[in-house]
């Protein structure tokens, strides 16, 4: 996956597809996605954060919107800080059947809501 | 899956979920998605026909446009036609990453280009 220049990818493989920051520098992986069944939008990349930003092994719903792929560094790029992802709404059991937690967390990171 | 009515649903699970006839008759079943990485868009279902339409059993990959979530039957509804998935351009071992099989694929089934 992550040496990948295929515009597609599967389902199957998404685990594992690496993120880094504007700097270049490895803050973690994609786990799984979160797809809007109504629209085939991918709202959630879902990441897992070993230990990246002083959070350690946590795994946190980021919306797509603040993800890029880079088809050169074959993964996603994204400018969060950690002040944003410390500072998001808490993620609880149903988080993924909760629009408001959802509302409160695109308000946050600053991306727009991707059921409208 | 088939029974869920969340409204999103994890990469991880998206193997098996139902895709009905307009008459309702249960017609296949997804077996991944093929995600556009730079979008973020849902490209194909590659749909497993177990049997269907007399095509044996079989994966084709088919356009995400022609596939609407039901959330009353918790899975896909389509309107594809034996003739329509017969028809289709053949699938070869590098479809995905193949434009011109896309483009192809996309105007055989009447929906437009998801890369635009």
């Amino acid at each position: 996956m992550t040496t990948s220049t295929h515009p597609l990818v599967s389902s199957d493989n998404v685990n594992g597809t690496d993120v880094y920051g504007r700097d270049g520098a490895h803050i973690g992986a994609i786990d799984h996605l979160m797809i809007d069944k109504a629209s085939g939008k991918v709202a959630y990349a879902v990441m897992g954060f070993g230990g990246f930003l002083g959070l350690g092994e946590d795994y946190r719903p980021v919306p797509w919107g603040k993800l890029t792929y880079d088809p050169v560094q074959g993964g996603f790029v994204t400018d969060l800080t950690e002040a944003e992802v410390q500072g998001a709404p808490e993620r609880h059991d149903r988080w993924y059947d909760d629009r408001d937690w959802e509302r409160r967390t695109h308000e946050h990171y600053g991306v727009p809501i991707y059921w409208i």
